[in-house]
């Protein structure tokens, strides 16, 4: 027993920091807790109750299944509910009406048919790709639907008024849903998507940064942790793909537009990747047990710390440029300084040879260094092309604000 | 409208190709609608009706709802399902009582408080990271079910009948959806996750066989498809995740029993990404525009060749022996070849200054073999590592397979 009261404790503990660390999850449940009780409200009010009648369980059931953490996977929750419900309703309908007419004898052959099949049909669509993305509950809505009104309408034989009943429920709890989702606090899943990418860009830069420290072995708790940074955005792609998804969504916000170009930020994130993968293999160089001669390492660690801390300074400077959504002018200067990096390195590498038949043993130092050297080009190589991927969106960004200011 | 057929083709095509790629998929469309219409007996049957009353339209939602395409995500819903159910009725029927006893006026706000809270801790409850892998859906169906009941009961007050009910159409939906998911060609999220792994570690093997292949300027549209199967590792973390968790709540099947390591498989697919990023910077070395001269090339070639056939060797030894789940004896061997490889590269590359010399160029050249270098040894390490990992799992299995012979 003691036991299980130490587990409880903990759980606690872990919620506990979990709330002071992210208050924004705590306000989604109180905000989810506001809509459950806003909506038992139409079963406590007499009038309302008879308006709507013993169907409001459906209201009820459309907040708790429908609200979502973020404006976007709500709204295209209540969309995909209301469509599904719609399109199946008045499908079931019309399956009704042909199997009314078909004869006695006939009609429950044609409904459990129909059923079958378009269950069946219904189910394998959304294993599709691209509905999968964006229909998927939708869809579940659907087959719940026209089976619920296939089936019912056998005994209840008053479709139309139940069709109209659930969707005017169904009306009033997406309603819910979606004033108090954007009303009180509301949390975009574009904003969420921006500050994702900005943040792996900045934790790339420190990393980078991070390295050369390490390579003069002056070593630090806090900066290990932010040189493990970058391994946040090695595994963020399923994170990525659903915000977008969820963004898609999104009525116009802050400085988003409508229709503002959120796989540019896919492109943009799978660059970080690619960079996140050097800077992991980098690290496993560094940290192989091969270690230079001293004096090789002196000779090099000046470039290649000025390398890695002026590509750190390219990944800040694109962070910056993607967080204001300006053009940033300093970014040219600091790109031409990486290369400068790159060549200074290069020269260095050529002239090592020379240096290294007198030491007679210099094939862990060339490891090393050359694993710096052949990662940080295609690091710049990424960084000037998420450079380039970032230039449409940044231009874009101020045309738009150029726009609004007119 | 020319244009929305072509479109309507465009996407029935697709359909027929995922279908012939994947018939399972085909599969578990039949399967739903063969359980939706089993379902829907219940509806048609009049003795059925009459026992189960207006209530069975919840075993057709809790079928649409609960069937999923793996037996394990199945058994988790209904079991999910289940409890949270049942723990939120009773809890719904404890506070009814209390606030029935608390006065006429106290009632509603005694309700209204304790749904605001119950629905608010359990909302926030499922952002914690161990709730949301194997609880996230009993959550929700706590919160909703609690919300019905102290909703509902304010009119029906026959709460305790309702509740029985409830759970005898919702036991039978669940016993439908796990008896056609596990009898007809049941899909066990535990060997999909296994063959995920072991599919993955063939494609890492291919690649590794693709890449000298392409150093030495071979060029084939097949076997560079091969070559980027090693991509597919990158993003599957995810995936892994998720078919980890299905599987742990899958009975014992086929060669895995009740608590099979499903962990294990986890640190694996761990393994196996990070040699997948070591691949994806070697082939960005590979690819890199800065070419050798092609005497050294020759000097590298055969060396490099036998290193990455040797470690693709030793990983689709491993592959198999995860495969088949027994110790395979060829591994030892395989390992030690490429060691030997290993050194034999290290050799080549200390006696390689004293060769640049003469040419004055050797900077591009030693950037390339080393990338080959220092990522292979770093492969090698991983490869060994996950070999570690897979040997108390393969001894777990072999051990396993001795118990059941006796």
């Amino acid at each position: 027993l003691g036991g299980f009261i130490l587990k409880i404790c903990k759980f606690l503990e872990k919620a506990w920091n979990l709330a002071v660390d992210e208050p924004k999850k705590v306000i989604h449940g109180l905000k989810v807790g506001l809509a459950i009780s806003l909506v038992s409200l139409f079963y406590y009010m007499r009038p309302l109750y008879d308006g709507v009648g013993g169907n409001a369980m459906w209201a009820v059931m459309t907040v708790v299944v429908v609200f979502e953490s973020s404006v976007g996977a709500t709204l295209g929750k209540c969309i995909n509910r209301a469509i599904g419900t719609f399109l199946a309703g008045s499908l079931g309908v019309g399956v009704h009406w042909i199997a009314f007419h078909s004869g006695k004898n006939l009609e429950p052959i044609v409904l459990g048919i129909s059923l079958f099949l378009l269950a069946s049909a219904a189910t394998f669509s959304r294993f599709m790709p691209t509905i999968k993305a964006r229909f998927d509950y939708g869809i579940m809505i659907f087959i719940l639907t026209f089976s619920l009104v296939s089936v019912s309408g056998y005994r209840v034989d008053r479709l139309l008024e139940l069709a109209q009943q659930r969707l005017s429920t169904i009306a009033i709890g997406a309603s819910i849903c979606i004033i108090i989702s954007m009303l009180f606090c509301p949390m975009w899943a574009g904003d969420e998507l921006h500050l994702l990418i900005c943040q792996n860009l900045e934790k790339l830069a420190h990393s980078l940064d991070g390295i050369h420290n390490k390579t003069s072995t002056a070593k630090d708790e806090a900066c290990s942790k932010k040189m493990k940074g970058y391994r946040c955005a090695l595994n963020s792609k399923a994170t990525e793909e659903l915000k977008a998804n969820f963004a898609r969504w999104e009525p116009a916000h802050g400085r988003f537009s409508f229709r503002h170009p959120w796989k540019q930020y896919l492109k943009i994130g799978a660059s970080i990747r690619n960079c996140a993968y050097c800077i992991e293999t980098l690290h496993g160089c560094v940290d192989s047990e091969t270690q230079a001669p001293p004096h090789l390492k002196r000779h090099l660690n000046n470039i290649c710390m000025r390398l890695s801390s002026s590509s750190s300074n390219v990944l800040q400077e694109l962070a910056f440029a993607l967080k204001t959504m300006k053009q940033s002018s300093k970014i040219n200067l600091s790109v031409g300084e990486m290369n400068f990096a790159v060549q200074e390195l290069k020269h260095a590498l050529i002239s090592l040879p020379n240096h290294n038949i007198s030491i007679k043993n210099p094939s862990p130092s060339t490891v090393e260094a050359s694993g710096n050297c052949n990662t940080e080009p295609i690091t710049s190589i990424r960084a000037s092309s998420s450079f380039m991927e970032i230039l449409p969106l940044a231009t874009l960004a101020s045309l738009l604000i150029e726009n609004a200011a007119k």
